[in-house]
């Protein structure tokens, strides 16, 4: 059933003096974006699977409960802004009649799930059904017109097709990931504590693993270790002899984007802390169950097949029986840009300005050859390019801007520059789009990007920073860390939460409560 | 696979100069009585399918968003008691060995959730499919001694046989419920706000039943009246006028363990907030879809076979089509007592004391006649009767003590006694029973139980509150009610995070963000 929209629908007032900006995606650009456009000048209406906004750089805090879950959310409707909320996919776009198909999502089964293939789709049924005990089943569409059209829909986590690593390993993307983790790894402690446990098993469950070098799985690294070692050492005084935590990357270096002495201050620390990190390490394949050789070893020590822990399979190392791995590396462009943009059309059309004309029947948006992000010139617009050149990217016959459509963030890619597919990127090109928008600018500037530094916390009350003012480690830069993210947490109800729970946790222990 | 226990496990340290209490359950009654035992005299080990302690008079405040989930939890494993912890569900016991058998049950898939028939065995498939995407499978046994037992079970939720209540009904007895009712409730109103969604499906999907008229079902739709009053009418505005919160119950009147004049304001408080009490309704069933009427029913407002709400059928009313069902009524006697304890013994055994002589050969646990709850003498010690008498309760030839084995809270019933299934009499009993314990004065003591009153919160900074001190109503009841409430719960941690989401809540609003 297809409806077209405005249809009678009460929660929505069509303003028809103001242009309609549809922002598909509620992540660090389009959340940012939806917020800062002005209310007056633009009806605002937000279209995305998830109702929320995710301060990301806090969900490794909250997967090990130093802070607690919603701390890092934002809803996208609040009682403060204006913004307008459509919880669905978008379906497809037509750049001719400037309308959206939209699937409405509202039980969408993957809601706050790392998504490692197209979710209405691709995404593996039995991954699925263990975790939501849901049918993938196809929601009701309905169509939309907008004025503007900003394509936000960020990224998917990348296995990289290595076996097994979909179904089994916990991804740190949303904050169901963050809850998921935190449930395992807590009863990884819970079994190991079991008389029933053997030796070995016990071995097993507490060693956690971590794919990705970068700060995400460095920071969730450190944060476990804190977790292990400031309070399961009391509440699990006899389990400690076991736990093991090890940091792989395929790559000869972690935190790559950090000077090699900021990066070798994070590797210093980590060993003192007993975290290994592992260099140039491939995974092969990820499993249910214990590692065959002890499956057939004998003695008290076998391991019949049991699934309480997983097998992870290292071209370097063989077989690992892990208690959970938890996969932080990779994007994979959203198949909504692949799939639903791919679309070609016959230009001219209305709203496409042919900078570069072409003699071509056929066009298409212009995507990156490598990553397969959508390209947009320093306006952040949409560029088209012929059918049969668009994936070559860079300078080719015929090239048209389709001018009232925007892309921003992990999936979009801006011409002629290198910037890093990161929060700070997708946070600062909403920022400057929205300005631009609202003042009408947009045609006099370009979007230029200025790098405030990166952080990265690594456990212990530590962290490291590096920025124009120069490079800070340790304690200080650990303030600095907290600091920040407490001045860019989004809401006052989180800045008041965020220090209390800091606070709490500091005083009385992080809460292991398993639910 | 069993093993005996002690068995190498590193998280027990056996100590022989102490007498080893288990204790089964981790409610009001077992959490407070483990805590509450001398760790130097007794070695202390709860053994509970679930992790932590439920301080159920705040969850109906968590599931509306009042308060954070974890403000209701406290874990067992606390770095502040020296209480042991295992996660499994008791099997068996044998009174003549003193062993238990324990079924360990850390990935317990109803961990958490409400059980409304035996967990491991009737529990509905689907239901679990469906919340959990788990298989019933049987975990691990193993055996353990005991010098004292305690049976603090519980009770299950009672549905009295109503067809698909069990499937389709919210219950509101575990945190687990409480996140259920919070996600469904706020999915209610995202549903309604889609273009797709017709007005008279936006009818049923905000009209919200509570069943049972106790405090707990009041409590409910108070705190969910608040939160449509006081956010939900701030953000979905145009959805106000189709919302509805009913309480039905069979008997005639609501509240009925208080005072005329203290229900009869509730009432009138709820009548003025637009929320219906509906006293003699009898519940028929419960389905998931539409109410035939309106399916069949032409026009606009046609609404097919739709999942997304369900149907109530009432014998007063017929079938009325609704967003949410609430289950709060009926208790359910454990399982555990009916199957696992109601193995016959061959009396004289060494740990029962016999009372009443009888030439009877076979002896059972008495259990009584009406609820199936275990009967105990005034030092909460379990009865045993002759087979063929053990359900007559009351005076019968043959009766002998159990002096090492106790029960106490939902799942046990004091001889001569008509104390309420309440969590101050479990709790009053748990208090007591450690105490005597702790001292070795059991055989000199007798448990009386202190009425300290009843208190229920009827919306909108309103309660009732009657007690030996008269009967209070309104603010002033209010303010007792969340000063006692803070007071009595467990944690100083909780004791902070409390008001601090009581202030932020009030400040800002409820978080609806759904995860």
């Amino acid at each position: 059933m297809s409806r077209h929209w405005p249809y009678p629908t009460n929660c929505l007032n069509t303003n028809l003096d103001r242009e309609r900006v549809v922002v598909l995606g509620s992540g660090w650009a389009g959340y940012t974006l939806a917020r800062d456009l002005d209310p007056k000048k633009y009806q605002v209406v937000v279209v995305s699977p998830r109702s929320y906004f995710v301060f990301t750089p806090l969900l490794a805090s909250t997967s090990t409960g130093t802070l607690e879950f919603r701390t890092a959310l934002e809803p996208v409707r609040s009682r403060r802004t204006k913004v307008e909320f459509f919880q669905g996919w978008a379906d497809s776009v037509d750049f001719v009649t400037k309308t959206l198909r939209v699937e409405e999502a509202v039980e969408n089964p993957w809601q706050a799930m790392a998504l490692t293939a197209d979710g209405r789709e691709d995404q593996n049924a039995n991954q699925l059904e263990q975790e939501k005990g849901a049918e993938p089943k196809k929601g009701k569409m309905f169509e939309m017109n907008y004025d503007k059209l900003v394509v936000a829909v960020g990224c998917y986590s990348q296995t990289f097709g290595t076996p097994g690593v979909k179904e089994n390993a916990y991804f740190l993307k949303d904050v169901g990931d963050a809850r998921k983790i935190r449930n395992r790894m807590l009863s990884c402690f819970e079994t190991a504590s079991l008389p029933t446990t053997s030796e070995e098993m016990k071995r097993q469950l507490l060693r956690f693993a971590v794919v990705g070098g970068g700060p995400t799985g460095i920071e969730f690294s450190a944060e476990l270790h804190d977790l292990i070692a400031e309070d399961m050492a009391k509440i699990y005084p006899d389990l400690m002899q076991y736990y093991k935590i090890s940091v792989y990357d395929v790559a000869e270096k972690v935190l790559s984007m950090f000077d090699d002495k900021l990066a070798r201050y994070a590797i210093e620390r980590f060993t003192r802390e007993g975290i290994d990190v592992k260099t140039s390490h491939h995974v092969k394949s990820l499993r249910r169950g214990s590692p065959k050789k002890l499956q057939e070893a004998d003695g008290d020590q076998v391991v019949k097949d049991d699934t309480s822990c997983y097998t992870l399979e290292l071209q370097e190392e063989g077989e690992v029986g892990v208690g959970m791995v938890v996969w932080s590396t990779g994007l994979m462009m959203n198949p909504f840009i692949s799939k639903s943009l791919a679309k070609p059309y016959t230009i001219p059309i209305s709203s496409a300005a042919v900078e570069t004309p072409s003699d071509a029947k056929s066009w298409n948006i212009s995507t990156h050859p490598r990553s397969g992000g959508i390209m947009t010139n320093d306006r952040l617009r949409v560029i088209m390019q012929p059918s049969d050149q668009a994936k070559v990217g860079g300078k080719v016959n015929g090239r048209a801007i389709i001018n009232d459509v925007y892309a921003l963030g992990d999936c979009a890619i801006m011409e002629n520059s290198a910037y890093p597919a990161t929060a700070q990127v997708a946070n600062q090109k909403a920022r400057w789009l929205a300005k631009q928008l609202n003042r009408d600018t947009i045609d006099s500037n370009a979007f230029t990007y200025k790098d405030l530094g990166v952080m990265a916390y690594v456990g212990n009350w530590n962290a490291i920073m590096q920025s124009s003012g120069g490079d800070v480690s340790g304690r200080v830069a650990w303030l600095i860390w907290r600091g920040a993210y407490l001045a860019k947490s989004v809401s006052w109800r989180n800045r008041i939460l965020i220090p209390t729970y800091w606070f709490v946790n500091w005083l009385f222990g992080r809460d292991i409560s398993r639910f």
